[in-house]
């Protein structure tokens, strides 16, 4: 088991839904570095519960509390701790958990991992409360990247079945991805929001969730940035976002659609446009080889439908091993899609500056 | 650039297409473990280029000589060296390509994050050739799994519009999977073999070629197995399979239709069966909270279509820094989608083990 | 920078001494091990400051704060979160020291490192206050080594030029090692304390400091564990010990003695005693090609004088470039050895641990 | 078991002593470097076997031949791979070594760490003649940290209880280290030389072996250079020089001798030279809190006397279980310390280079 993330930077996340605290250390940061705390704020907002109906009432402040490595506001270079407490859990909710484990959680494997000695309140270390702290991780790397010229941005692709326009891959403005960062559930194409809401408010009344997919661009890289075989810009990005609860599939630029495609298509052409290498096209996302290519870094993510719901479920009884049926109880999001786009910007940014160092 | 794999056990690739030799270091395998060679060539054949129209003429015997770490066919715990010599190497066919990066390649960003140092013969050490380590490692990876009774195969899924059946998820057996692996264009339907190879056919006529996607499982994995957040099954195998040129997306289980179904559907239900836990659906693809449920591990990687074309593309010459028209020449595969399945199997079973360690 | 140790379990540090907190996270402890948490707070008093004095005046309580990875006082798997409160920070003492650096001290190179950007007050991040993690981690470690049949203890070899006796290397028993922990001022000769005593009084009255040399052994260690080359029981231990400020020096066994050994009474010949292979001596400290022998793992660290010193020293301005001689305020300790002893014994249990996982 | 080194660049080292080849990895160099083949060489030669009666009789030319990373003489930036082939293996020397360990060897450990399944012949991947490809490694990074301004050499401090001048440790010159390395038998007094050859050849006529210290510094490094707590310089270069056979301790600047001397003493005193920081004396040996203070990096390192001795041993038979008188043969030196320096210096500049990418 490992919580923690990067090469040259190094994350540290700990806790456990309904313990005292969650929080994370950042170890390798640059010194010097002078941190805006209310964009750090607006970050950990826009993963926050209970602002609507998409998300659990479960309501938490989720405001960091810096214990190291920042003095007077700008980073010291020594490793930043930061912690968040718990103050809204309520553990009686969970109290068959152990039992019988829910479909479509981490309950059964972590069972058989830990032997039963698991935090299970509330998810415990595989909550999603858990991304909080990689909220945290993405705004301070975002900031650091902002100076260097990057921006990150993303928006909500696909909820159930209604789409959202695609990224212009080959053209995305810094302006356009900032604008993205300002709305709790974005979207390109702003017909598309009532439709999506409608699809969450159809599953929340249901007792059902809903699942979806997020894209993803990240522009101003260096070209070369990334490595070779095993260190490439895509395995970095894609190992981080798996951390992210619920992410099952990760493609970049085209993606599946590339099997369909031929070679000559598929090959985005170079040209010069004010004296300077460019693309014409943006089907490998930004990257080739491993390294970026000076053309927007863009991939997307399937959110799976989180597992909790309250429909009844088949499920099994671990100690008496017999078949039950489980109707779990708490305050659950019928759609953390919405909740989950500065997640998954973070982790990219932490990563995007994992490699910068 | 790290061509370094593994947090267990160490794998560091090496060489460039056009070099003297291409090898790898396996830096700790247990010791004791019989090594059976023909199943190492077995799979090394399944790789090696020259078999029929639907790849490069190049013929090399891809035969891996072992150095060090191994003594009468076993193991012997100390690190296992194993280099490949490049026999059949025509490098005038690359004579233009430092000055006009190829489409589609890494020679761009290579160019850039090297400052033109990098062997650009072939490709160098982005070459697709330096997946035989792969298919070396993954071949001595399967042995060791093979005792612990995990087994590990894969099909093709998708050539081109063309589709294979998909794995029943929740049920593989292991014949099935070795047999995948007795064919070289294998499918599950073998009535789509024919249809597949005429795409691929046909691209190999215009001088295009052709893309897919692969599907891979492995059966047997301890319930528990992989961690959590940062070293989940599903993390560990993306970054691994990114490392494999031309994948360009993975998805496990039902993947990216995970985003169309409700929470309800995409759970996997629990029932006992034979006094132990089962599934009755794997759409997480024997993967929660990054840990292996003990249903197949079920994944799917698209393959780009291979950026070596022979018509004519538009690129720009770094020199004059002026838009040139560039037309490849040299031995390409119209596609490489069959061959890469020993590859994807290859460090699959390379991540497991490391995970098993 | 990295304040980051282990491989297979993690051990993040953080903190500045005069900041609002110091601690730890812990990642990759197994579950199900019940912490007794006496025997950590025994741990801690035994490096905390203000007990007699040998040591600075500065009180701190010390009492870690688990936030996570705990539960009703048994590991659960996630990671382990401890904080201590800093609740007696005196930073007047210090605000000369961003411009003259201390000799002896951190203050200079890491002046450049961080650009002046470092929490300079009492020392940061490098303050000996940091290692109150270090003895929180080996204490947990400790208590599951000693499930595993594993003790570790120390005593303080040498105050300035008093010595106490050896550990008889080849003979060291669990008692013994259990009975020096008991001790703050730990010695086998008894006598010698109240010499030593002497050695570190002179220095105290005078405001200079006395240096030492610790002795640290470790019974129970299982024949092989450790590595080969660079993942040996030597490296691992001494890329540990050189992360305790002050540590200068380490060996193993007769350390550097050997120099002057013939090789025939270097080695450490073998018999059987009881039906098991033995050891007549103990020259090599317990380790033998990177892994353990058998034999009690013996090393000796030197802990050189804490340069906090309150004579005047000849230092200079890093804003006017010119010579300056500096007179540290400020509470400090005339000696650190001995409450450096539970340190020692703490990264080796630490280490030991991660060996072993 | 792990034969894997550094964090930025990473040497992987391979082969068994009587297996068909050496040899090592190394992975992330940058490109562009251009390497002086002859100079690679003439270090290859410092460490090669034969050259005196210091010396074991074995002669190996250890020719390095490189097998990728490489193109005419400049670095591609891709992993170097080099291969050393073993051509004079008497191996019947070593029959009887599995049932009765070598004392002082890795032998015993081994055989149970391994349960009887490594290379035993020559001490296998334990052997000495691995240090060829650190030496090789060592090469390659001086040739790089010559162009940044660092300069390492070393010499033999002592041999049996004969003791060469010790460095001026605050005034070494770039001229007086690489004329060190000009010399097989380098020490500061020559006078020494004699003496100490005759403890050498004393031993020799008897069978057995004697050991020493080698002091090793490098110069120029910058001020700041490496970390904190576990990244420090005295951590890194220690857990590397652990990693030659036969060391049994290090020590930094003063090292040991600190225990003796009051702080006021110990603390190197800055002062203003040429309108740059100086210090006025080198106890610390170049390194305080971590990190290079601009002072001569200087530690000395115990090399234990050569385990193998052909005088008669006690011993144990591991399958009988009964003791037993184990007289070795095979070509051994008589004192491996002049051959020693090169090894040293060579992970002395890889673990510089590597904390200063």
């Amino acid at each position: 088991m490992s919580s923690v993330l990067g090469d040259n930077i190094r994350l540290s996340v700990f806790g456990e839904s309904h313990g005292e605290a969650i929080g994370c250390v950042i170890d390798g940061l640059p010194a010097g570095i002078a941190l805006d705390t209310q964009k750090i704020e607006k970050e950990m907002k826009r993963r926050a519960p209970g602002k609507d109906k998409t998300s659990t009432p479960r309501a938490e402040a989720d405001i960091p509390h810096i214990l190291s490595g920042v003095l007077n506001n700008v980073t010291t270079g020594a490793p930043l701790a930061m912690i968040i407490n718990n103050t809204n859990t309520k553990s009686d909710d969970y109290d068959n958990i152990m039992a019988v484990p829910r479909p479509g959680h981490s309950d059964y494997p972590a069972y058989v991992k830990y032997g039963g000695k698991n935090d299970v309140r509330g998810g415990g270390h595989f909550s999603g409360r858990l991304t909080a702290p990689l909220v945290f991780a993405g705004a301070v790397a975002k900031q650091i990247l902002a100076d260097k010229g990057i921006t990150i941005g993303s928006h909500i692709l696909k909820i159930g079945t209604v789409c959202d326009d695609e990224f212009d891959k080959i053209n995305i403005s810094k302006t356009k991805l900032e604008a993205l960062t300002d709305n709790f559930f974005s979207v390109l194409n702003p017909e598309k929001e009532k439709e999506m809401r409608s699809v969450i408010e159809e599953a929340r009344l249901k007792g059902d969730s809903a699942g979806g997919i997020i894209e993803c661009a990240a522009i101003g890289l260096p070209v070369g940035l990334g490595g070779n075989m095993f260190d490439t810009v895509e395995s970095k990005l894609a190992s981080a976002v798996f951390g992210v609860p619920a992410v099952k599939g990760i493609q970049f630029g085209a993606g599946f659609k590339l099997a369909e495609m031929a070679g000559s298509t598929a090959n985005d052409a170079y040209f010069i446009k004010n004296g300077r290498v460019a693309l014409k096209s943006n089907n490998n996302g930004g990257v080739l080889g491993g390294m970026a290519t000076g053309a927007p870094l863009v991939f997307s993510v399937v959110i799976k439908p989180t597992p909790s719901v309250s429909v009844p479920q088949q499920s099994v009884n671990l100690q008496t091993m017999r078949d039950e049926t489980l109707i779990v109880n708490g305050r659950h999001d019928p759609c953390i899609v919405p909740r989950a786009l500065p997640v998954i910007e973070g982790v990219c940014a932490f990563e995007i500056l994992d490699m910068m160092m």
